[in-house]
């Protein structure tokens, strides 16, 4: 059976390539997903990609990816810095989590500088665009195959 | 006519018997919902029972209880440290409630110890496993007797 | 094509004119819907009129806005100190904001003083009552007309 | 008997539309007073103008104000946020005081984000440019009315 | 043999019922005494009370405690926002305590909503007026059973 | 029937005269007692003077002063800074006590300058020497003609 | 020669009696003013007596205080909070300041509690009432005395 | 035509020479103004110097250095640590200013450690005793020749 | 006549041996005296041994020693953390005091990392087990030599 | 010409492999050198690698890839927390540098948790063990490709 | 024999010229070793020059000045705002030293506005450019003349 | 064979006897060197005594002590407050460290307060003066003896 990588994207993400493209870039929402997934593909890992702007709907995708995936990558967007029901969630399922941030949150405003998420995700990779999320993709290889 | 109580449970807390056992002990959210049911019931009280992810739909739970409840217990979960929206439904509804947390939030991660909803509760209790919701519901007894 | 303004309430703002009548005074929020139309109407301006409790609504509304509306009157409710997410989607869309408070939040509690909305916001209306949600849309008109 | 309004500017306020354009806009001190007298005109109200850079003759004018005005709108420019003697001068006088800035404080440097005036003020209007004087106007009209 | 529980009640609480009968209730604190004793009564447990207003002789008790009593009560006044002695104490005892406040800390002073205890007690009680003390007898009951 | 007060000193006050007397001052804790009486019975007041190194022991004649004192005289030394239970112990007293303090203690060190007494204390009188407490007695005087 | 004392009055004192007499009492600065020059007089000393709503004022009257007076009385009123130049000036004086508050500032607002003039005053008397200038007159003249 | 420095002076400067000489040096006021208008002679310069102790009157003389001023020497004293206002007139005119402190204000109290003004200056010289005026000198010279 | 050291062990410290050994050792508080008295010994000193619970005992303990002691060996235990009172004890005695803690504070919870001791404290030893009494001993005595 | 990578690791980092290997894995800096070049062949990039615990060294290594290298691979150790001469090194070099942290970083100590690197990084990668320079190869092959 | 001053350049300031020319200017480091050297020989003095990268080297130079330097002029870079050790190295030699930053560090970055330096220097400059340079030798020449 | 402690002294302390001999006494860095190895031949213990005022090289020794030491006296001098690197050196490396400071450091500047180094040190001896590296021997050699 194939495994399967939850790719979650939080609040405003919909926008990408719309907002802000001096910040995020001029790649939108399928873009990345579509390149999550063919990165995925190389390493034989199905992907399952949800985006939301509610805190409540990623909280129940991370509940259900308790039973059919084995990691998640997950770019939280704003409740980054305000969410510890978010962060609860993740520690409460047993698979890896890698946090991806596309633009260099710590250049940015101080108030971007905290993220209640980092602590229980099992990396980070932050400032290196849409990139970010294919390298994502090959740090949970590696963790899946250890 | 029968007294009801409003029995609502935040974030994460319909995972409560599997995450984290040793935190949150192994009784399930339905095992919480039938104690709170049955010692609600020795005092001739209803019970309504909401468990949500979502922040909104606790609100609107609350907003809800103004028609027809005479009591609220409320574990707001992770929303206990940053919703004041949450708060604000509260302290707008006339009718007294209870929050209660499962583990001893005190002797966790700094962020835990602050609470928006104390200021207006009724009551606190912590740390008293789920017991606490039952002692919640003696204490909304007595304040509906009173 | 007459143009568009949308008026957004956070939260407990459906419980206007009943929650706290000392602090938010006696209208209801049908009240001050009415009152915006009417205020707008004047300047030749449409309303679309949204509230909810839930954080993720009104992000999809705000970035909805894109689409059909020039301006934004929004009453965050507490929102307006927990909301990065919020923000965010306001910083996203081209269109003016004007941020309205009902009552003076900073001659209330300490927490009430920081908004993490008025530095995206094209400007702010505390304390005047419902009034304020007139004078926003007559700001709102000037900024158009400008 | 007519009523009066005082319109109090702070330190800086006479080289407005000299001073930093881009920040204040091209309108002088002159025309905003001519623009608060129109608006209050329209309201059948008479209008006292002062504007100064000394905290000492600000809070004199205020004192005098409790002989024959009804209410204040006040600019308090760079007093706003370090003049404790400006807030209690204000709250010693029982006629309601509107607050007002040009310019949009929270978008500008940290120490610009508090008030020592906002508690005691009856509301507060800020980035609206110089139309926020003209609403202030239209506010202490609607408060002398109520 | 019967079990003991200790009743620890810290300083100023000789006054209750006298002393702002609306923040504390009527009640005196022999009430509070017969009440537990009652409470324990029905678990089969014995009770031995103190009361003391000296820091000391509140932490000889708990450390007397290990000799005979098989949990405590504890009710520190305002040791409990000062006194890491009395945390020590507890610490260094191997029977479970429950924290009692009789009122809503929360909604006090800023200086009353940090306790140096909290972290080390089995439950926390608070706001539930003297009623929590027979909240707290039930907790430490199912405790000694479990 | 002579009206009484208490004077009370707190820890290290029994060493007056001998301690640092640079900064205190040469005369002993006998020498202000004895002033405070000279002074008290000019108002035809007597005076009960205790001094203690127990925090205990001053919240217990703080407690024993509401059957027969009709003011208070508090030095507290060093517990100024600490015991939020001594606040209590006056705040739940119902007559005034003036709070003296024989140095400046807003000229030594940061810890000095904050008093947990000031705020339920009925007047404060700092850095007057031991004349300090002469002038607590005629504040007292007055206030009990008053 | 007789002595002076220069009796100083800082912002909004002018209005003592009419301003929020619940706070300051309903006497008026003249009768403070007459009150100190009494007191003065039982010790054989002469009184200057000035009030201003400017810090220069004040600045300058103590400036000029060093040709012609003995000691000062000061109630610098919101500049105690705000003014390091009132501090300045007192500290270039060689001749004692007492600090004077009508009302308990401890018992006020946060930002009351902290005085820039303390460390340099010869004393300090808070929460007396108008009684606490006659308490200033005593102390400076022991001081002037010894 | 010959240029112009506007030579500004703080509060409680007018006391050089006698106050705390051991900070300060033993240079009277009128000794700075002779050495700056030999120095700024030197480089064809001319010079006007005011000193205030009122934050009003140093702001005025900065807004006039507008009309016949090409640099500004300025020792706020301690309005540097408190005045906003003075900030905003030096931001408001667009010729250059140089921060001088005699003393080293950073071996002084903590609060003497920040500078409202710096961050505005052209240049800053502080610790330099009277020679820092000349420095200065020496700095605009070269500015207005650049 | 044999020179005397005042051991001075605060709260808990009577349960040595007993309360955490993980972190405190095993050896009991009766052992620490005997261990101290021996060291004392070798260098010809007595000893006088005191612990108390009570902060006020310590204090009255340290006062006594004036009399008849030469040095001081001080585990305050928690109260390090709170009593200045016990600070201004030790500073008003004029013999030196070492300061010792069985245990690394600086390893554990932050509250236990700030000592109000260690300032007015002539030497201090920290986590070398109740070996650090011995150095304490050893310090004590060539300072006393010296 | 071949395009040369610099490979910089910090202080501490020549133990990796034996140095706590639970926190930092069991492969030597040998390894991840190796691994490095290896990742970097791929992409046709040269390495140079540079390990140091002075952090002068560091600086100086950075200073001379402005010379001879297109990008940098910077594990700072814990110069990460405390090196603003490091961070002015790499914002004076204008080529892009990617940070690396083997372990997560915001799962230890507090001051683990603040970056002055990060603001003038290129990208970040944390917590992805020793895959995390290969990843920072294929960010650099990436944006060198760009 | 001729005096002779130790010039002292931090971190990075060998880059001078070439990096961040807008903020640093386009002088070199020895344009400015020149600009000293001629600066110096005006009053007659020898000036020995040593710049690093590393701060143990900044101390050995600092140590070493005490054998054959009369006045330091030092530029410490980035370690203005962390170098304890630097502070203490100055601190050690009995001879004055003047600290120089070419831009104006207080409209920089928060971090760069607290000088761990400054306490212990006999004079400060800031902001001049490279001219900060030349003014500190006269401010050293005027000193050691003195 | 002989087991070795290595002494290590950090910025600054080659100065010892001649830098603030009131601070720090009157003994050279040779004494001390002296005092230790005398010390240490008392248990059989060689020294090898290294002092830098390079953070790198105090690193650079801590690490080659795992070759052929048992223990290190550690005096870092100013990186004690500033250094993680040293401390992260000290915690990978499995012998234990005993950190001495001569002086009170905590009756010095509040930044002097804090160190990066005791919680990873095996134990603390601070204001001991030179004696105090003696009873560092003495530890170490009862914790190599256990």
């Amino acid at each position: 059976m194939t495994a399967r990588i939850l790719l979650l994207n939080g609040p405003n993400l919909n926008l990408l390539g719309t907002r802000e493209p001096e910040v995020y870039g001029s790649e939108s929402l399928a873009d990345v997903e579509a390149l999550v997934a063919r990165a995925a593909g190389e390493f034989g890992l199905d992907v399952r990609a949800v985006q939301s702007n509610h805190e409540g709907a990623l909280i129940d995708a991370i509940q259900e990816a308790r039973e059919d995936c084995s990691g998640i990558i997950l770019n939280p967007g704003a409740f980054t810095h305000t969410s510890i029901a978010l962060r609860d969630a993740l520690a409460s399922v047993p698979i890896p989590a890698i946090e991806v941030h596309i633009s260099n949150v710590h250049a940015r405003e101080e108030f971007r500088h905290h993220s209640y998420i980092s602590a229980v995700a099992a990396g980070l990779i932050v400032g290196c665009g849409v990139q970010g999320y294919e390298l994502a993709v090959r740090r949970l290889a590696q963790l899946l195959a250890g």
